[in-house]
């Protein structure tokens, strides 16, 4: 392992975060508020750090895959440590863990909350300026990740950047990389800043429209209000809908929509992607319609609203709720729990395991069925009339593997609270699928306030296991990861 | 497909299912029951049909893989189904379908009921004797079909019975088949009778010992008394403990172990196996004692005996129990559903996904893991010093995609009852992993009475796809499975 160039990269992250923390400081000076000074403390800190690790030039400029999984780890981690700082100092949330869950769920665009809605309300607007913005900038955190590195976990792109490589080989990929995220983070901006002016419309503020609007393109979740959306009008729910599926889609495909290639951009993910939307959308507005509970009751119209805003939310694991769906019936439950796995497509901002991963893993299960009862007619696995490679489906099986682990190990240390096991199940799925609300203590009305400080841990290793696609975080906790050599 | 040879076999099958009749209709006859009629018309029916089946021979008498699926899969339904008619036509079970659940889960060795303590307990001798029988029966067809089936859908003995092969591949498999067969059918009949003779000891009646033996041998769980061993003597509960561990560990090893090969005996299986039980035994013990909840207050030795039993039951699959863990703290309970998961031994009795399943699981993962950062140093993977043929790992990977849909499909359908999601979660965890006992309404003080036909339908299919090893069901639902080419 090269430590040097490791240092001297997070070094380079640290500087440019703090140069994010002049959105917070603009909003703490336009509003007059003291936080300007936590900021700005914050943003020295991680200037300081971040020149120190970055000045000393590494003797060997090496960068291989292990290099590259630790970056990104070790990138988020520190991002997040020194983005719970004007948390933490201005006293918004007493507890540093809490405050750095703050910040993980924020970067990871999670949107699992520590915060009661009393807390949320009477927090200073920059403090919210900044939460919300760690969702979008952790969204395109997330896109560059996508680009640069994910091809790293899969075999066939792994030349790109693997052990066989001499030499420092980011400088062969950054210039394609770097041209794919301009386009990227244009579409991104783009629809952000569309998403705003429609939130504008239906009259909201202009502050909450654009935290709103950061909080929808990193499929983040955090609102500012006690009740989420619960509370603005069925204009601001639809345009909230329609966007929360935006960001779900692969950003790809949208690249190739503006460069009129429709047939490409609409890909298979894509289209069942949108099946399971409109299927569970169906289910559970019938659900809510047919088999009303106690505690609410909804014309049709309303079903269909509160259906279609609480699955777009949850497949896209952004994790807006505009109703307490913890008190509808176990179908639409069910449904809305399946989907916090579906998750959105791959290339997107969206978390879960994703849809293409779950079309990759049937499609493999259904070649290896066919296999079994005719022997002969071996024929290859396609997606969009293209071949998948056998090392894709294997690693796409690793990762659902890698996945089952982390998740039962966390269940058992989120367990030893002895909450319910519902909260437990759910805040476990809520945070590796990056959603944000669960169910029970931790639905839609409750927040993550309550758990221990290492259960605390245990869902913050999930939010980035989930975000970092797994492979990452696990290679974090290898003894060889750590050896010089 | 070759229907006219499925037909036959399964025609010899009812026939053979007649036979074991005998031994309701003997216990009957020495209790003076008038459920002797019923067994005698259940016997003569099936009988009957199995003849008419049987009598006409196939004009081709080819065998393949497909062949092989479907008679496993029908063998069992029809099994369950005319071994339902003394439930059904003495009236001890009202309802056909809950007849047929209940003789589902005593083929597949669940024991999951739909009897409530009072019906168990007014049942008469001759219909419990063959709700135990069942258990028994379905263990030793595992060990049949874990021998003769299972290898097709391992690639690498599919050469045994794949469509490669002309003309009926059964005769030349058979002999070794019978062979080994009769060695487990030895070891499972000795270490029932042991087990029989141990409990008598114990001062159990000859009746309940051999019923409670059947149960344990088939890892099965039908008890015969409302409380299931609940109301038994310390000496009775840690005989069951050990018994239900002996029959989770794979036959093979007893025979190694008979014939002096002690070291092949103790396989990576079962260390990781006796280690995982111990791990719970210790951790549960420790949280019982700790964190008392209301509802129970152990002594260190109580708490030691009752989750040294629990956890036996679970991961054994068998489900008897002697307290009512639903009121256990999270942390024990969370645990206990893992087990449920995790399973037996391969090629014992037990359900599950089984341990040598997740071993590859692990043993893939780490190879993958490692690939990834060292793509130079590719080594093996390798079991007990054997190297896994990479197509035994993918062969387990879809096995695991295959359990995921179904558990997901499963789920949906039973929530439609509106039951809540604990109960729905662990009905399907404890029918698919053939445990029997889940948390909640389907808890150790509960059955699943209440659930609608549609679910109990469900978790039919799922008690059998649990213990048919997924594929054999999923290829029922296959279309191609019934064309006639």
């Amino acid at each position: 392992m090269n430590f040097q160039i490791v240092r001297r990269t997070l070094g380079w992250l640290l500087i440019v975060e703090a140069i994010f923390f002049a959105l917070p400081v603009f909003t703490a000076i336009v509003y007059g508020e003291k936080e300007v000074v936590y900021f700005l403390v914050s943003a020295s800190l991680s200037l300081s750090v971040g020149i120190v690790c970055f000045l000393h030039k590494p003797t060997n400029n090496s960068l291989y895959a292990k290099e590259g999984f630790l970056i990104v780890s070790l990138s988020w981690i520190l991002m997040s440590l020194f983005g719970a700082l004007p948390f933490y100092l201005s006293g918004t949330i007493p507890s540093f863990i809490d405050a750095l869950f703050e910040t993980v769920s924020g970067f990871t665009t999670t949107g699992a909350t520590i915060m009661s809605g009393e807390m949320i309300e009477s927090a200073s607007r920059s403090i919210l300026m900044w939460r919300s913005f760690t969702h979008w900038l952790g969204g395109m955190g997330v896109l560059v990740f996508l680009i640069a590195l994910l091809p790293l976990s899969g075999a066939k792109n792994m030349h790109l950047m693997k052990a066989e490589s001499t030499g420092p080989v980011v400088s062969k990929i950054v210039p394609r990389v770097k041209q794919t995220a301009k386009i990227l983070y244009i579409i991104y901006a783009l629809f952000t800043a569309v998403e705003c002016i429609m939130l504008l419309f239906g009259g909201m503020s202009f502050f909450e429209a654009i935290t709103t609007a950061f909080s929808t393109a990193g499929t983040g979740g955090f609102g500012i209000r006690g009740d989420s959306i619960g509370s603005h009008s069925a204009y601001i729910q639809i345009v909230l809908t329609v966007f929360m599926i935006l960001f779900s889609l692969s950003f790809t495909s949208f690249y190739l929509l503006f460069r009129k290639k429709f047939k490409e951009a609409f890909t298979t993910e894509i289209k069942v992607f949108l099946l399971i939307v409109f299927v569970s959308i169906v289910s559970i507005t019938l659900n809510l319609y047919l088999s009303p509970q106690e505690g609410y009751s909804y014309t049709f119209g309303e079903a269909l609203r509160h259906s279609s805003f609480n699955v777009s939310s949850i497949i896209s694991t952004t994790g807006f709720v505009t109703e307490n769906f913890d008190i509808w019936p176990a179908l639409s439950k069910t449904l809305l729990v399946l989907l916090m796995f579906v998750g959105a497509c791959a290339g997107s901002t969206g978390g879960g395991i994703k849809v293409s991963r779950i079309i990759i893993l049937f499609k493999g299960m259904h070649f290896e069925l066919r296999r079994m009862l005719h022997p002969r007619q071996v024929k290859k696995v396609t997606i969009d009339k293209r071949p998948i490679d056998s090392d894709v489906v294997k690693n796409v099986s690793v990762f659902l593997v890698a996945y089952i682990l982390i998740y039962a190990v966390s269940m058992v240390i989120v367990s030893i609270d002895s909450n319910d096991l519902i909260t437990n199940f759910t805040a476990v799925s809520a945070t590796i699928n990056n959603v944000g609300p669960g169910l029970s203590l931790v639905g839609p009305i409750g927040n993550y306030a309550f758990f221990s400080p290492v259960s605390k841990i245990v869902l913050i290793f999930d939010m980035l296991a989930g975000r970092l696609e797994i492979f990452p975080m696990l290679l974090l906790l290898s003894p060889a990861t750590w050896r010089k050599h």
